[in-house]
């Protein structure tokens, strides 16, 4: 399966905006080391999948036409004007911190093709331009002129949404020195790690526009299935895409001892996962590796458990209009396991 | 001159009261490494002058009689309940990951006598300690029960914080690799680094509270102009106070060529301070060189500028009631610049 031309040019077009949007909400001024290395992973690509979901949620709950309206003053029904593209920045900055910070912790080298932000600079201003993305994204999502009350809500779920994020992180480091991770805490560290981010950037958007509780939580449980299976099949892509596609070393959640939906399958299929790759291996021996997990059915589960996800995120979007908006919305839940890379 | 015993007691009763609601409100859980790498130095010790300033300005902006109200349920003139606690707890955990973060960015291997976090843990664990602190000191400042508009202020206020001290960071960094570094570029650098900290400890409480926008600004006021007192008090107690102690090495300012009021003027009178020590000096070279900083007259250059910093600080605390709480925040700025530690 490849991803649909519609839903690639609906990704492209809010990535145009929010790139636009993220020159013009984080210049790089003084000091200008500290601001050029904040802005250099952002400046360096990314999809934008989860602002982009943003977008797409206030032109769902609004039912408006796609792209006919101004982000930077989304009408919600009381005639307020709010500035969800603001909210989708603030979204996009927090993923970036938390990369820049994590390939300091893991000692990555390539990020998006280019050098971490660490080699690029080195690892005290890399930590500092986290630092400051980090609080920038909520300088952000303060500054989308909804009423307070809704900001509240909307930064409450910001900052917990980082907390978890942390402990999901340190989850999957704990996790490589144990070999007794059962399939439920493996899907509890990647909601942490990866899902609740997705949920933030579909939840906020309703909030900041007012929509009701129950519309909330279900887009909240969207973003939460689907982040899940894209973290699913990062996993996958890890093992199936050549280290020139990936822009990192192929196989390289093996060689670490990462926990995966995939090792854990091929663990209860009585397969030792700590012994499928040596130390440093070649292609071949990678290769040899997942074949051996393709034979056990352990890409198949994880495959079908990404679908499995994909799908019911799809069902929570029942909660909004009829309409383009959530046509793409289902059509991004799929393309996030169809992706390539 | 040595601080008030009174004083001294007033920052010792409510550091009582802030640590057990560090305990509280930061519980050692799952994951439990994060969390106790993430209180390890919080455990280790610590003034808290940053959170007994915020309880103390709940009390003088309220004129109670002292440690006489819950400040969990701290009584504004509207009748409202406001967790006046959860907000000093978030100013000392944003303290704390500063800390954290710069032991890293430095290298230093000490902190309050003990190993830094990533000595006693490991790097990755001290980033990520660092992170979930950060995100936890916006989930505490949401949790006062202050009115929405209130929060979203005391948040606007916590989050440009933060971003002006990562600023100052990379300013303070930048200026070891300048020789012209002015005087007035120095004291912007430590407003950003350290004063704005104080300042959001001594605004907060007021905004959160309801006081008017006056109150809240000389307030602000004070925390900076108290706040640059302490860094220029910080910067004397490295060059005239034992390693012992300091709980570090003595001088590491002249080793690492930090620029502070008293090389600032130490270079004006034509000392080269770059040239003040060599790499790794003795004790007795080190109090060669704070003799000649003592006879170009820059040891007094720097106290005169803290003294007089001080003093204005006290001087904004007029827009506060008379009594014994604001006299309590006059003798906190006397005691930042008294200090021996």
């Amino acid at each position: 399966m490849t991803p649909s031309p519609r839903v690639e040019s609906a990704i492209a077009d809010r990535r145009s905006i929010v790139n636009d949007a993220i020159r013009e909400q984080l210049p790089i001024q003084k000091p200008e080391r500290l601001y050029s290395a904040s802005r250099y992973l952002l400046d360096a690509g990314g999809k934008r999948l989860r602002p982009t979901i943003v977008l797409l949620i206030a032109e769902a709950v609004s039912d408006v036409e796609p792209l006919s309206t101004d982000f930077r003053t989304f009408p919600t029904p009381n005639g307020e004007a709010i500035d969800v593209l603001s909210a989708a920045v603030s979204i996009e900055v927090i993923q970036s911190f938390t990369l820049i910070h994590d390939d300091i912790m893991d000692d990555d080298d390539l990020r998006r093709g280019v050098p971490a932000v660490h080699r690029e600079y080195d690892t005290e201003t890399a930590i500092l331009a986290g630092d400051t993305l980090y609080s920038k994204a909520f300088e952000y999502m303060l500054d989308t002129g909804a009423p307070a009350d809704r900001s509240v809500r909307a930064l409450n779920e910001l900052a917990t949404t980082c907390t978890e994020i942390c402990e999901g992180q340190a989850l999957d480091v704990s996790f490589e020195d144990r070999t007794d991770v059962s399939t439920e805490e493996y899907l509890e560290m990647i909601e942490f790690k990866t899902a609740v981010l997705y949920a933030a950037a579909a939840a906020i958007p309703a909030t900041l526009l007012g929509c009701d509780q129950e519309t909330v939580d279900s887009l909240h449980g969207y973003g939460l299935d689907i982040g899940r299976a894209f973290q699913i099949q990062d996993d996958l892509l890890d093992l199936t895409v050549s280290s020139d596609e990936l822009g990192k070393q192929r196989g390289s959640d093996l060689i670490e001892g990462k926990r995966t939906a995939i090792t854990l399958h091929a663990r209860n299929q009585g397969i030792d996962v700590e012994e499928l790759v040596p130390d440093s291996p070649s292609d071949a021996e990678i290769e040899a590796a997942v074949e051996r997990l393709e034979a056990a059915g352990s890409i198949d589960f994880a495959r079908e458990m990404a679908h499995d996800l994909v799908e019911s995120g799809k069902e929570r979007l029942e909660v909004l209009p009829q309409g383009e908006p959530r046509a793409m919305l289902e059509e991004i839940a799929d393309y996030l396991v169809e992706r390539g890379y």
